[in-house]
Order: C-alpha cells, then structure tokens, then sequence
C-alpha cells in the first residue's frame, strides 16, 4: 500500500475524480509525488521507466482537465502509460506490471475503463482517435450532455510511421468536401526526440528546428495575433501567411497544411503552462494538434542521462542507478544476430543492414558504428523497410532487414507484394519469432510461421540453437531469393557459435534421433524440450529446421516408418509449419496418425515466456503429456525417464 | 505492326535509344504520335486508359534524357506504364495486354529489363527508387562512369499512403547525420488530382491549394534567386525563408521540411518544359521533388469528362467513347454488397462505410452518396483504414470495412493488434478474394484465408453465391467480434438475392447433399464446380460456409462416416481452409485419408479468373479429375455422368 506519509496527496487519489477535487495550485506538488512514486515502484520491480517519467505532468493536466473515462485518452504505443495506470485505479497494484496476472504494461481495455484502446506497437493513436471521435459525433448527437472529449498522444517518434501520417491527412481533410463536419479532436505530439532509441529521418529533420527555438516563442506568439477572423479572403492570406511565418521557427507547417490547427511548442514539463493551454484547446472545434516537449527520463538525472538504456529496466536501486550488466553471459539470439552481421559485412561488401528504429533491440548496435554507410535506420516504418530492401536487391545489394515477428505484421503487404512476387533477394532477420512474454499480446510473434507459409518463394527457417541460428543466416545471405530466418527472445540452448558462414542445404532437415514407434518433429525452438520428451519414451526426433520448404523426402521416409507423426512449433497450430507437414502428407496420400502441438487460437496474455510455453504445453512435460495422452501404449513402450533427467544428445 | 504512314516516328522507335536520335524539335510530334497510338490500342483492346494519356509527355521526356534501363525508373502502381511499355519494346505487343501469355497491365521486371521494379499496388515507388539510389551509391563506388539515376514517378494519390510518407522522411533525412550521405533521387509526383476516383483527404488539401496558382509561379521564381549558398547561418536563414515564402502559394514545405528540394508545380503537358526542368535536375544531387500537374485523360475528351470512368476500360470505338452499359445484367458480389450496405444504413444508424479509395470498386457509389455522414474515404490508407474502424467500434458503431483481399494485407497489423486482440466489432467486407485474373499476382487475392485462419478471434466466412453473401454481411453485422466475409470477382452462379437481414448461425455448414463413400467439403466460390463434380460422382457435397469457426460437429460426423474428405478452396492450400479441417481431424485423433484442393504455391500471372481457376484444377473438370486420381474406384462407384452434362442442383 502506498505510504501517505511520503505520498499525502496521491495516497487520497484512487481515481481522476478524485484528483479533479484538488486545487489547482496543488497540481505541481502531485507530479511531483506520482513521479517519485513511479520511480520507487519501477525500481522495485522494473518495467518502462523513462517514457512514463516524460509524461508526468501531461497525465497529471490531462485527467485533471478532461472528465475520464468519459473522454476518451488514446495513448499511443502505451510506453508512457505507468502514470496513467497509478492515476486510473492502479496505484496498489502497478507493482505487478508485467507479471502474470498482475498490471499489463500496455493500456489494455479489460484491464480498466481509462484505457480506451489497447496498444502496444506505435502509431495508432490518431486513426482510433479519430474513429472514436467521429463515432461519437454521428452517435451522440440527441445528447444534451457537452460532446465527449478525444485525445490521442503520440510521440515524435509514432509520428514517422506512416499510418499516422495516414490519420492526420484522413482528419485533417475532413469537412473539406462542405458535407461531413470536421472532426473535434485533439492530438497531442510529444517530442522528446527519442523513439526506444534516437529518432532519425526527415520527421525529426521537420521537429528538429525546434532546437534554440525557445526565444523565439514570443515572435511566434506574437504573430499569432495577425490571426484574427480565419473566415473570407483576406483573412485566409493572413491566416496562410502566419502559418507559414510561423513555419520558419516552428514545426506547424506540415500539419497545417494538412487541416491541424497547430500549437505550441510549449514546455511539457510546465504544469501550469500545460494546464492553461489544454484549458483552451478544450473549448476548440475541428481538429488541433498541440506540441508538447519533454524529456524521456526527465526527473531521474541517470534516466536523463541514458535515454536508452532507462527506456525499460530491470529492478534497480534507485540512489544507485542500474548495475552494469556483468559481462560473459550467455548470448541471446539477438546477440548471434548482431556478431554475424558484423561478420558477414565484413566478408560480403554488398551487405547492407536495415532497422526500423529497433537499433539496441535488434542487436545492431556495433554493426551500426563499424559499418555506417550500410546501417540503415529507417524509423518506426516497416513498410519501408521491407520495400527499401526490395530496391537493393534489385541493384544487386544483399539487404537484411531486421524486424521483430510482430512488427514485420506491418510490412506483410510489401513482404508479399515487393519481396516475394519478385521474388528478390531480400534476407528477414525476425526476431521474437513465437512466444515473447511480458510485453503481452501485442507483442507476441505467434502468427509468422503462417503467415510467411502460405507465401511463394519464401524460404522460412528456424533455429534450434544459437549456432544454427548463425549457419542459417548465412544460408539465407547465399540463397538467392527471399528467406527469414525466424528465432526466439532471449537465450537459446547454449550451442557454442562457430564463426565462419556455414551454410545448411535448403530444405534439409536434421535427423537428431532414431526411436519409435512415433516420430516427433521439431521446429526452432521447440527442437530441446521436444529432444527431451522424445528420448524419454524412446521416440524419433527431428529438428525441422525447415518451415518451407519442407524436408519431404525424410518426411515422407518418416511417416512410412512411423506409426504417428507428433509436430511441435511455437506458433500457433492454425496454418502453422505442423499443418505444412499434414499438407504433405494429405497431398502424397499417406494416412497416418498426426498430433499437431503449438501455441492456442488465442491472445496470450502476459506473463513470463516459460509460463505462457508451459501453459501452451510446450515444456518437456506438456509435449510428453499430449503424445502419451494420444498414444497411451507408449508409457511402457518407452525409456520412460523422467524428463528432467534424460540426457540430453 | 505498327502503320508506318500514321506513325512515321513511333514506327522508327523500338526502344528508347531510338528515340534519342530524334531531334528535341521532334518530342512533341512524337508525343502526338504515342497518344494516338495509345488510344488506338487500348480501344481496341481495353486496358487502363486515363492515367497512361496522362503522362504521355512525361514518359517521352524520361526516356529521351535519361539513360533507360542503364538509369533506374520507378514507376508508381503503374496503371499509368502503356506509354512507357510501347516506347520500351512493347509497341507491338501491347495489343495484348492483360490477356493470358500477353503483356501484363503493370511492369513487371520479368518482362523487360526497362521495367525496374514490379508493382500494382501504389505507393512504392519511393522506397523501391531510394533502396536502388542507396545500393548504386554503396556499390558503384569504384565506377569511373557517371553514376546511374533514380527516378520515382508517383501520383498524388499515391502520396496519400503512408508508405509514400516514410520514404520521403527517411530519403528527406539522410544525410543529417553527418555520417551517410544524401541519396541522388528524383521522385516526380504527378499530380492529376485523382486516384481511381477523385483524391480526399488532408494530402488533397495541401496539394489542392495549387489551384488557381499558376499566375504565382513567377513570384515564386523571383523568390528562388534569393537562394544563393545553401551553407552557413544567414544563408540557412535566407533558404528557411524561402522555403516557407514559397509555402505561402505552393505546396513546397511539407517536402522541403522532409529534406526534398521542391521544384514545381509545371504542367506536366508542356513538353519543352518538362525536357529543360528535367535537364536541370539531372545535374543536381540529393533528393529531388519534381511536381507536375497533369489531366488524367488528357487529350482524348470524353475521357478527361470523365476520368473515373476512362481509368480502365473494354474495348470501344475512339469515334463514339464507351458504350453505356446494358441495364439489367447480373449483379457482382460487388453489387450485393453495395445494396446490402445501403439497406443495412437504413435499418441500423450505426453503421459505417469505409473505404481506402475504392469507392467505385467496392460497390460504394450509392451509399456514399444517400449516406455521405456514414461514409468515409480515407484515401489510400488501408492500415489506417482499419483502426479508424477500431476506434469507431470502441464507441459502440458498427464499421464496415470495404477492402480489397489484395489490400487488406497492408492493414495486417492493424487488423491484428487493433482489431482482432480488443476483439472489436468491425466487419471485414473483403472483395477481389481468390483467383483475380488480368491485373496479375500483385492483385491476387490468393492468401487472405491463411492470413486470416490464423488469427485468433475472426470469424471468416465465404459465400457460395450471392444471397449468401448477404446473409453473410448480415450475419458478421450482427456479430458483435471481428468477422470478414470473404467475396471473389464478379458474378456467382447466379441465385437471386433475398431483401431482408437473414443471418447465418456462426459456424454452420450447409450439407448439400447425401452422398458417398467421399464427401467434399467446398468453400465460398468453389462450392458450384465442386458441387457439379460431386453431383456427377455422386458424393456428399458441403457449402462449409465458415472457414473459421469451421462447422466441427459436421466435419466430424462426415469424418466418421465416409472414407475420405476433399477440400476445395480458392486460396493457397498452405494454410488455407482445407488445412483447417485437417488440424480438426488431427486434434481429434481422426485418421482420414483427406484431398486439399486449392490454389498453387506459387504466385500466378495474369489471365483471366476462368483460366487461372482452370489451371489450378478448381473448375468441375479439374475437381472431377482430381478426386478420380486419388480414388479411382469412384469412376465406377459414381453416377459418372460427364460433369458438363451433369444436372445442377
């Protein structure tokens, strides 16, 4: 429970009502609180730290001015949402941010009433904004009651991603045609110049003028005055000629042009500046867009410091900072990635590397510092990431684009339409490929398997340890056409990496173990657990490696030998590499007892990897229980080992 | 062949080193002789129209000073490319446009090393140009020859995506980091004011404000002498003043703000100054925007009247325009759904009609106009599209969601996280699903049933004909989740459409008839050919209706009751339908030997939809064959009536 010694007044705030009862004057004095309070919190259990700690005071003025939950607050990306989440009934409970059943880390509409609109990736603020505002517009119109209140707010960062340039050109378009009204909204831009790590690109090329731009706020505001009547000709000139006077110091113009009324910038870290200009925009028609700066971290000087590294933290001391990460442990996939590219531009000039804005995520950091004229962060755009890579490979160029398994969800059209129809050499790097964990559903990488499967010309891997995962990169680099090699978050099996660029034959998979009567077959992942139950009751074992194309020949071999066939994959069963297998098998007319094991046709929540794999029955034991459950005779049949002592091969 | 007497220059010109031997005096002749060329050809063939007649000049001008195909150009979507297949290798051929083993309707790099980069869906051509920029820059370092350019052609319309967007931002802002150097592109952005109908949105009013501003060009010309030395302080000032004294009459800023350098707006007809601009840019590094202004139609009149109906067109006489369609002719699914939507409109206030710029292909010509509140054209912006219905259904309206199968993959993203995950009641009226024909694999709707299967909480539906299709769109209306029915193309068999909101139980199949020992289990389009072919073995044949939730009690009593399951779907069968009902015998432990038929793994070109369906066997023959391969004791079993013969039921 929260101490209302140290916390006086936020200890008296369950929910935004009961902040609307403060004085205004009191206002600073309760950021201060809910910033402490949030540090303490994040440091004890860890979780998004310094986007929440930049919003502070704009979740403080927002809830205190607008009437939540009846006026609709859109975060964007949900980074930021902590404060938001203390302020909104989950002051006692944000301790259990990420854990399983505890606090999702993301606005998650189950979760409360104020999170209006679930989130997780950027940018979706303002087309569900805009969609609710023009929802209610059209629905509420019998009401007596003053129109509810939408407020999207998006980052600098959010702000490259080309949906929301699409919903700022769809809302600030409308009422052009003199028939549909104009939408009354509010979108709230929030520059700190940062996405996880630094914004790069022309949008903070355009933002990025702001700097030094402080004194010039008193010219800007003054020329506001010219404003005036924005009715009729003249006035239209001298409103175009502000808009653009104002676009020489000030970002405005782009959004003006595009139907926003623009203000700001204004310091987002002045509470009653904030206050007094939402208090405003408040009584505004159509739609309009206030630019707000702040600082990610702002309030904990080590956070200021090191924007990237505080973006999420583990638990730490707070007088203390974070501990520095002690060196020589186990590496990630993202780690194997990373040293391979490094690697492989050194041996291949035509490398080139591509990142939509997931630099330190994707493991790209030193790839970016020695190889700078092949590095190529293309901001929150996956679209373009995809379609980018496309145009090298034309050229001759061998493109990796590395993008997350759900983000790549997002550049599904250009992967299809660009990549694969042209069948163009293009090489996917799609990290936190199936289960991913605490992020929750929308971060999950459930779907890929299915949906690169049914694509021609794709060729779609997946490692089942860390040196393979290098040996199919470099297989995916030499194979002339598109190919992803998909892997999971985190640690791997522990398989030493042998340097060197081994290739493996295309579509070949990996015999492990020879048993029966059942043979189980493995993709990425799932290849040491499945290993594991498989020797325990003396079954076959193959690690796939191949999605597509498939290994028919041994599956094919298999099934003949085989009285069953077991698949077990970390993506969901529907359309997945397992119904690949079952697809050959029906179109050889081979009828053969088949399990399919893999991840539910649902959203998982968030929890931690391993417990959302053992709830999906994808630990040695759920993977032993389900084929005893289907093949009971294999009890006495098999070694019988207790899983979690059978060697492993 | 071509008639050397009408065309005493396009007769000379094979490629377009024959047109660089032609005198500049010459162009405009030649720029004639290709308009009437292009409209001899189309009408006698049909083929995309107005866009092509409205980049006559701009394509002779391309061709004539740069060094095709050793310089790069990208043409955007490419409806508008018949000029530029004629002038590159395709004069004689392009009578055969569209049709099977004919020239294909976009470029498409298989066909001529002229067409750099494949496309039929808008908006790439930024991405694909800057990543052909980028891997010449890092790959012909060691040339000694002039570098080879990059030029983008894309029209306003395309602007609006926001793809379009994050290639500008990211090309606008290389170079701002000191490290990687500036790309030398030229995207041309053709503004015609149109997409296939007219443009909406807030890119429309940015560019709209050109109008009336030709008399401003002078003033502004005047302004550009003030540039002088782009570097250092005052002269950064002086340039930032420019830039925004520009904006005041033309819409230079936004790109200017990117990173562009802004040249235009020039009538994009005028020839000679097309040819001298095009000279100066050529000689000029970075990014450059050059916008011209051209007519969609231009030059032949009743297409300029009428540039949506001249987009794409049958063959007609050049003398007398297009013939008025025949009242009276059977409905398409299109039609079904644009009349399901304006009577739904009138029985519920709820409902929302979205569309990302197919008003006209998507049946929603009626609604948009006797529901013009309820109606929303958001431009080319599908991933927008779709949150846009998110945040409508977060407010308890009921969205529709017209998109193209082909389409709906660039808002995948959107209708998995915002969608899907919140579980949001959005109606998915997907079109153009299956087998689409002419336009090729780039319009394919050949895997939306695999990416959609996957996804945990849609309902997917297929109608077998088109009162089912209304029923359809009843039934997902009512559903208050996410749900997509699924049409193809065209017209269905034919059956007459009930008025009225029949609904469908979710889930349920239709057993059309008693049959055995297989029984076929057909999905949407396919059920009449698979139902003439069970008919005609006298199987047991099933409308499944639902992809997902498939009718389980029913495919389970088939199961248990026949010897063997044939599917049949127009989708890949990697993931497809059919793959579904081999997942449900496989959780159930039923071993059956099962037949998938289905679409190829393998992107198919253009032809049309009866001969594409014909070649992947999905006709009554092909299903009749298929299902005799696998059991051929049918043959003697069945009623083995000739499928042609073969009553329908």
């Amino acid at each position: 429970m929260i101490d209302p010694q140290r916390y006086p007044r936020l200890s008296r705030i369950a929910v935004p009502a009961d902040l609307r009862q403060f004085p205004e004057e009191e206002l600073t004095a309760i950021a201060d609180e809910l910033r402490d309070y949030l540090i303490e919190q994040v440091a004890r259990v860890g979780g998004h730290f310094g986007a929440g700690l930049g919003v502070i005071e704009l979740t403080v003025a927002l809830h205190y001015l607008y009437d939540t939950p009846a006026d609709r607050l859109v975060w964007d990306v949900g980074h930021q949402t902590y404060p938001h989440k203390i302020l909104t009934g989950r002051r006692d409970s944000i301790h259990t941010v990420k854990q399983k059943d505890g606090v999702a880390p993301f606005p998650k509409r189950e979760e409360s009433e104020y999170d209006t609109f679930g989130v997780g990736h950027s940018s979706t603020s303002i087309s569900a904004a805009l969609g609710m505002a023009v929802a209610l517009q059209r629905l509420d119109e019998d009401r007596n009651a003053d129109p509810r209140k939408v407020v999207a707010v998006i980052g600098d960062g959010a702000m490259t991603a080309g949906m929301a340039f699409e919903a700022l050109a769809h809302a600030g378009g409308m009422g052009d045609d003199g028939q549909t009204p104009e939408p009354d909204m509010l979108v709230i831009l929030n520059d700190n110049q940062m996405s996880i790590s630094e914004n790069v690109g022309g949008v903070t090329r355009m933002l990025g003028r702001l700097t030094g731009s402080r004194t010039l706020n008193a010219i800007r505001e003054g020329g506001k005055k010219l404003l005036g009547d924005k009715h009729g000709a003249p006035a239209r000139f001298v409103r175009r000629w502000e808009e653009h006077w104002k676009g020489m110091f000030v970002p405005s113009t782009m959004f003006e042009e595009l139907g926003f009324h623009y203000t700001g910038p204004i310091d987002g870290h002045d509470l009653p500046a904030l206050v007094s200009t939402l208090k405003t925009l408040k009584t505004l028609k159509g739609p309009q867009l206030l630019h707000i700066v702040t600082t990610k971290g702002k309030g904990y000087e080590l956070a200021e410091g090191d924007q990237i590294g505080y973006h999420a933290v583990s638990p730490f001391d707070p007088a203390q900072g974070m501990a520095r990460k002690a060196g020589a442990k186990q590496p990630t996939y993202t780690d194997v990635f990373g040293d391979w590219m490094c690697d492989m531009a050194a041996a291949d000039p035509k490398l080139m590397g591509i990142t939509p804005a997931m630099r330190e995520g994707s493991g790209l950091v030193r790839f970016s510092r020695e190889y700078p004229q092949r590095y190529f962060d293309v901001a929150i755009a996956e679209q373009h990431a995809v379609t980018l890579a496309a145009g090298m490979a034309c050229e001759g160029a061998k493109p990796v684009c590395a993008i997350y398994s759900t983000f790549l969800q997002r550049g599904y059209d250009q992967l299809v339409h660009d990549v694969a129809i042209q069948n163009l050499d293009v090489l996917f790097a799609i990290d936190r490929g199936g289960v991913v964990g605490p992020d929750g559903a929308t971060h999950a990488g459930n779907l890929d398997l299915s949906y690169l499967r049914c694509v021609p010309n794709m060729v779609v891997m997946a490692p089942a340890d860390e040196n393979e995962c290098r040996m199919m990169l470099s297989t995916g680099h030499c194979y002339e056409g598109p190919a992803a090699v998909r892997y999971p978050r985190g640690t791997g099996p522990g398989v030493p990496v042998q340097p060197g660029f081994d290739t493996l034959p295309i579509g070949k998979a990996e015999l492990r173990r020879h048993g029966g009567p059942v043979a189980v077959l493995a993709f990425g992942a799932m290849v040491a657990a499945a290993e594991q139950a498989a020797h325990s009751l003396d079954l076959t074992l193959v690690n796939m490696r191949f999605v597509k194309p498939l290994d028919r020949a041994l599956v094919l071999d298999l099934a003949r030998s085989h009285s069953g066939l077991v698949t077990v994959e970390d993506n969901v069963i529907a359309g997945g590499a397992g119904s690949g297998v079952a697809e050959l098998l029906a179109a050889e007319g081979i009828t053969l007892p088949v399990l399919h094991l893999g991840l539910p046709d649902a959203f998982q929540h968030h929890a931690s990897r391993e417990q959302l794999l053992a709830e999906a029955g994808l630990d040695v034991d759920g993977i032993r229980a389900a084929v005893l459950a289907r093949w009971p005779e294999l009890e006495s049949v098999g070694l019988d080992k207790p899983a979690a002592q059978s060697a492993s091969l």
